[in-house]
């Protein structure tokens, strides 16, 4: 069972996406273990006091160094394994698919989450073994972004999505955007799913896919095709969809 | 004051979410409104389906268009201005902080959540204005896109964020990435605040403040200069940057 233990001072919060769906069952099914903590709780001053001034001046507050300090601690001191810790801010490493593959290998994760106008660096640079981005927008605080990257992570451990689920041919897992979808009715108030997919003949179904997949791609996500070997078939459509829409 | 609805099958995800901190003062001083709709209220068959299996096969189900095509129909209907229909998922443009201040103009948004497999593609022909993805990772659903997105727009309201907030120098508003922030106490468990902050010069903190903002997007954000217009003297800290990393 994976540990996660989250450092806050809006516990709360989380209740709403921890509380439901995939992420509650994963709970319920002893895949994870979620810890929410107030870190307020371990401020040393009598007004638990969790930020101050910054040195040098200028608006703004900064988290002090203690209470994380001291909460990361404690929660290390408890773990049977050796925690990596997390920091949600805007300076940290574009999050990626690849990054919630790796993270979903580990035994127990830590999430740093702060509101204001940062943290002091010395939380930074002796406590925190990741920081994380996930994008380049400015949020109210870290709390979304720590349960973004729970939620992806979750999702990957093992067992916790159903088999209907885990037949997601998962947009960044397979490398291409994902072919539309379409379901019943065939004709929804005139408009139409294309012939094709009513036709019962698989070879022209996959095929109507992996091109449709390929046009997207190409659309809306050509930097996606840097990373990735396509077939000499794939090649083949890529060329003819390219054709297409220079005529159009 | 901003409208904004949400169409989702969990309402209860966005308790905690908009339910604490910022984005609850926001909609309480009436800067915003939100209104969480379970979409499967609007579906006119028997069971109050949603999904079905997709045409031309393949495991996962598709959402189908007629609950989403009457909420968003019923919501527009119900509007004096003509929302955006935003839809979150992942072949959707990439998420920015242009983004988010273009969506703080306007009255109203309709913010489509999905879980499953996919949406049937005539919603997306038909009813969506906006596609957004957040990143290139994968969610269990599009709920935590669609709260990133309001957290980020809501923050820009006239009179959400207080004036010590809003006094922050976000990272991508600036263009470039934060200094380093210290409080106090100057020395904590033997690790110092650089001198320079505690000098009592502002001239030589400012100048600190700059190179050490230019020096941690050298080092983890290269490409964010390529949106921006530095100035002689920051063109010249960022050389005396480069070599000090080419020389360790």
């Amino acid at each position: 069972m994976m540990k996660m233990d989250v450092l806050t001072l809006f516990p709360e919060m989380f209740d709403g996406v921890l509380g439901h769906s995939i992420l509650k069952r994963a709970a319920e099914h002893n895949a994870v273990e979620y810890n929410i903590v107030n870190f307020r709780t371990y401020a040393d001053n009598k007004h638990q006091t969790v930020d101050d001034y910054p040195y040098g001046g200028g608006a703004g507050m900064v988290l002090k160094p203690q209470p994380i300090f001291d909460a990361v601690a404690d929660l290390q001191k408890k773990s049977t394994s050796s925690p990596r810790v997390i920091l949600l801010c805007p300076q940290g490493e574009k999050y990626t698919q690849r990054k919630a593959e790796e993270l979903s290998q580990e035994e127990h994760l830590i999430f740093v989450c702060g509101h204001y106008e940062g943290y002091d660096e010395r939380i930074r640079e002796h406590v925190v073994t990741d920081e994380i981005s996930i994008g380049d927008f400015v949020l109210t605080g870290g709390e979304l972004g720590a349960m973004v990257v729970i939620d992806s992570i979750v999702r990957l451990l093992p067992g916790v999505l159903g088999k209907e689920e885990s037949h997601q041919s998962d947009s960044y897992s397979t490398g291409l955007l994902e072919h539309p979808h379409y379901t019943r009715p065939a004709d929804f108030r005139g408009m139409k799913v294309p012939d094709v997919l009513t036709s019962g003949n698989h070879r022209l179904i996959d095929e109507w896919r992996m091109k449709e997949s390929l046009r997207r791609t190409e659309l809306r996500r050509p930097d996606l095709f840097d990373h990735m070997e396509l077939s000499a078939e794939q090649k083949k459509w890529l060329e003819e969809i390219k054709k297409e829409h220079e005529e159009h």
